[in-house]
């Protein structure tokens, strides 16, 4: 095996050969496997956007076989999508690409400003949908969000005595913060920290920006003089908040919709040390062919074939 | 996805994902993947026949270290072992090969005309050691037939509920049949029959010989004028007995110990449409090497790159 | 056995001799090791108040592995953790420190009058992890004690069942009080004999102040004239208000900085009666050799080689 | 056994004979062993109202063995405590007094107009203990109080099944009453056909004065002359709400302080049918030698020996 | 910690942190802590042999906490003994010594050729009473071997859930051997691969003899030339059959009562390369002095004190 996922995986030795077998398909699979970097397509938005703000872009993707396909022939390190869309490829595509099945997610159909996810999904089904990984979404700085954090720490401590891997979603959003605060990077950080402490073996963040949220850490910042100035260096204070670098973020592909700024994003992400992307609607909302093309080009910013 | 896989995964349909996906990584991994053909090491003969008996004569497979390096090594589908066998690897490989974990043995400390496994493993132990597949021996013909029959059920249906595959060597042996029965056609294909109807997804028998040991199967072996010439032939009439070829049925390499009489063997399995080996002893038994070796030429059988 | 470590098991005689034998491994292990002294080094503000906040002075910190070191290099005589600090650190220091999993924890990023932490591990998370003890935090003064008070009492329950240890922080915070009655000693001494009468066998508490937050308290203290004038009275009072000095208490290092005036304060525990110190900021907060020395200098003090 | 114990027993036909057995030890020991009548020595002031209100008159009481000790060399028939109280000393005093748990309890450094109590142990602690019964506190009257009724049913219920008994601290407070309604005779008597009607074996009221609290009440009292001139009359009478003194209903000591006072309002319970009483501040807050001898003028009031 | 230690923790990599952490107890503790090697009491002789049988020799060994002291004073790393022998000290003797509670005992009222064990104590026994690990006895050669087989493999998945080690005895006995059969070399390095195989940590069989019991294996003795001359030999041959000397090995005392012949018998155990020697009767029959004094030069050899 290469030698930076057994390294990888070394960080991991408080886990079963179980979860480590699934860290490992996860991280040898598709144009990345072997690098220890990950291009993962997430597929969630239907349940949380509704299908036509999802899907009527490219109408393909209302069908849950395309994103299977979509993921398969981009070469993703894996697939995540909520039970009804892994139901419904699973047999068809068993053995081709690693899934990650959803376990909690919201619709919009109801608002309010403290989000709080509803569990759509067991460790069980999983298992039967031959999962390598479960998906969860917490949201710091919700009311809700120790209601989340309880249920992922008893999904978690499941999965892990089954041997599966645990991916955390964690997405600051509520009350308790600002709408620029979301992606600030002291909050950013603290949501991949949080994360990590629940025990997530992949955490996903979103790219942080250079404002910070809270006056406390402001002062801690400022004296400390941590840089914040390039996306490079907020992602490397990021990956040092996720336990030293020992456990691995990755990074949605946020709302950036031309590829250019995206793959400015990218490049940013990988030379501040970020373990990859995990890219849903820039993804599977562009015609398949320029998907397909749009994500041979990130992929090729995270194995060094392009500046 | 290879055709040919996915043609036999379609044999599986009442399965769920998981154990598709199983059965998918034993037959996309290594030198036959994609070709629906199995060359598998098992290594139980440590528990089977005690430690010198199997390992004296090349003594690194003392080492449990050396079959899952010996199996990643030649390319094998897939490595078979008990508990403790794969306890002491399964950290160190993790998502190197895919694994078996054989769940009943039988020690040969004690004798008796009717041969009486242990159960030696567990469901949730393949699972948190991250095989593929759980493995568990019958013997018909054994008076204890009917407890073993009733535990590969009971585990099976727990296998198959958490997305594993579920291998069966089928052995007639016991005090139900003479010694050279246990190898009669006849007997050989019933044996894939119960195996099969017990709900196996993969079933291993001996090769088998021209003798025909029952009595009122004689009788209809010559009435149907069933051909049991050739091995290839009685091969033939075996996988049909498993569902008109509809389970995959692999053989045992046997005892025969020089190379030229195992190919020939391999050769006649191939023709006769069986699935492919299981090959312990003619194996690790041998030199690194030589091992190597040999098992290249074995999987050159059948991938149709020797005659 | 240290006749004094006999002495304090003997204050917990209801309990099992597993849950004996880990408070045994508490008072045994480290440079205090035998005297019924404590100093515990806590790391729970990575989730508490983010990263930077608790890292950025000393960037070691980040990395999971440092505390495990720092409190075993210090001979510390346990360290205390949330469940992913544990996670990234317990197979490679296994059997090296006596570990206290953190079972509940507070985020920063949704403020709040009242408290309330999420439950954030498990008992069976405890054993699998080799740990001594459960550590929870209850917040006497919030609105929503009680759902921390069931909690814990269930967690102290099935902790004591399987033979760990029960450490409870207790914290009086949140609407029912004032900023300044949160380290008043009626208060203080109250959040005590709360964490005792819900079964802890240790107790973690501020050093209180001399300020009286009740009214009835105030009454009471007056005219039993309670001496309440220095910080080694104030000690003495706690501890006999946990059950009359038979159960340990411990005080955290507080917000001072400089090594004086915690030394001092550490003095005042000791003269009090107090068992130990629990000090995370202010050891893991400096370079490793000035925290050395300084938790060497604490140690000092509780083991009577200074004044 | 004692013709009287006999005649209570019998009204509880329906409970298993393990809870009549510890019912029976109840009333079996001490000084009123076998008259039917009951002195039970209460103490959760610690966790009530802390640990200095409760203590620092009588500072031997910080020590939890001393109110074993003192409710042993009283002669009351049952010692009754919080969880951490119990468990300080229950291995000491194994099998010397009949022990009740108390499984709920509220603390005072959070306020609030409904009180609210937490669950602070179980009935398994109960049995771990060797407690006779657990004991439960309800407070009719709160906005909160279907949750304590839900909580007692439920405890109450397990708690017969492993044949204990359960004794029910009835108090009217909370913003559906006034101040003086807590102690009105209609509200006792209604708070005791509660605590009966919840399944209490035994319920502990306080003495009712003459005041009436409901408006609809009042009619009836005054249409039907029921006498509530004295405490005699007004203990008769919730004596009867408690299914025509078919429950054993005892009586708290209130707050009076002079042990004249005290005793006069023990006569008036006697007189009127009442079965006891429950005092604890009157007790542990005097010197040791005072309450014995407290103690036992109290208990000659029931059991017949001074008017 | 020692580098051996941490060599020998590292075979053991599939295990969680919990049974890490009790095996380096086991190896931290007493006089031959750090190095690796072994020297543990067990006193199960009251229940396998009778009362006076064991302990008429030195009545002191009447009392549990006789062998708790012996155990403690002579430095050994663990004392092992039955359900019964355990409760008897573990709460006095809490933390002073690693305890291996015998989950299975046969005693000899009942005789029989096939010996077959009754189940004892269980996991949560272990929990509760501060044990690191389970000890369990298997009978290859036993008509009912499988029975004990199946009942360690279950006994050793939950154990290893809960953080404990598992030490199996290894005594080939029962109708499928001869008496001198059951120290054969062939026979006990084969009951020590068994015991691995089902998933133990530490095996414990008794010293071989140079007697080859099976025909089978008589000719592989002889065709390989495995040396078996001398104990060293045998010994050697018998660790490299638990999976590579990947196992702890360690031999019991034998019958042999002169101290002299035992030290040589150590001498051959350790030249081997023996984890250790598991000494009951040789210890505890002998009057405490003399006991000290022998485990004091049993010790010396493994530590390399003396030739």
């Amino acid at each position: 095996m290469n030698e930076r996922v057994r390294e990888i995986l070394d960080w991991y030795r408080t886990d079963n050969p179980g979860t480590l077998t699934n860290l490992a398909r996860l991280m040898n699979h598709g144009r990345l496997g072997g690098t220890g970097r990950f291009v993962i397509l997430p597929v969630d938005q239907g349940f949380e956007h509704g299908p036509a703000r999802s899907f009527a872009a490219n109408p393909s993707g209302y069908d849950p076989r395309y994103h299977f396909d979509l993921a398969l022939a981009a070469g993703c390190n894996a697939y995540a999508a909520p039970l009804g869309f892994l139901e419904a490829g699973a047999a068809e595509f068993a053995g081709e690409i690693p899934l990650i099945l959803k376990l909690n997610n919201s619709d919009s159909l109801y608002g309010g400003a403290d989000p709080s996810p509803a569990i759509t999904g067991s460790v069980d089904d999983a298992l039967r949908l031959g999962a390598s990984a479960i998906g969860f979404t917490i949201y710091p700085g919700s009311a809700l969000r120790n209601e989340m954090y309880g249920q992922i720490r008893e999904l978690s401590e499941e999965a892990k005595r089954k041997g599966l891997a645990v991916v955390v979603w964690s997405y600051p959003r509520g009350s308790g913060l600002s709408k620029e605060g979301e992606t600030a990077v002291d909050v950013v950080a603290y949501a991949a920290q949080i994360a990590c402490q629940l025990g997530a073996h992949i955490v996903k963040v979103k790219p942080p920006s250079a404002h910070i949220e809270q006056a406390a850490a402001k002062k801690v910042y400022e004296k400390e003089r941590i840089p914040i100035a390039t996306l490079a260096e907020r992602v490397r204070h990021v990956v040092q908040a996720a336990f030293a670098g020992r456990r691995i973020v990755i990074f949605s592909g946020g709302e950036s919709k031309d590829t250019a700024s995206i793959l400015d994003e990218v490049r940013g992400i990988r030379d501040g040390g970020g373990f990859g992307s995990i890219i849903g609607r820039n993804s599977f909302q562009r015609p398949r062919s320029e998907a397909l093309d749009f994500l041979r080009q990130v992929m090729d910013v995270y194995a060094g074939k392009t500046k």
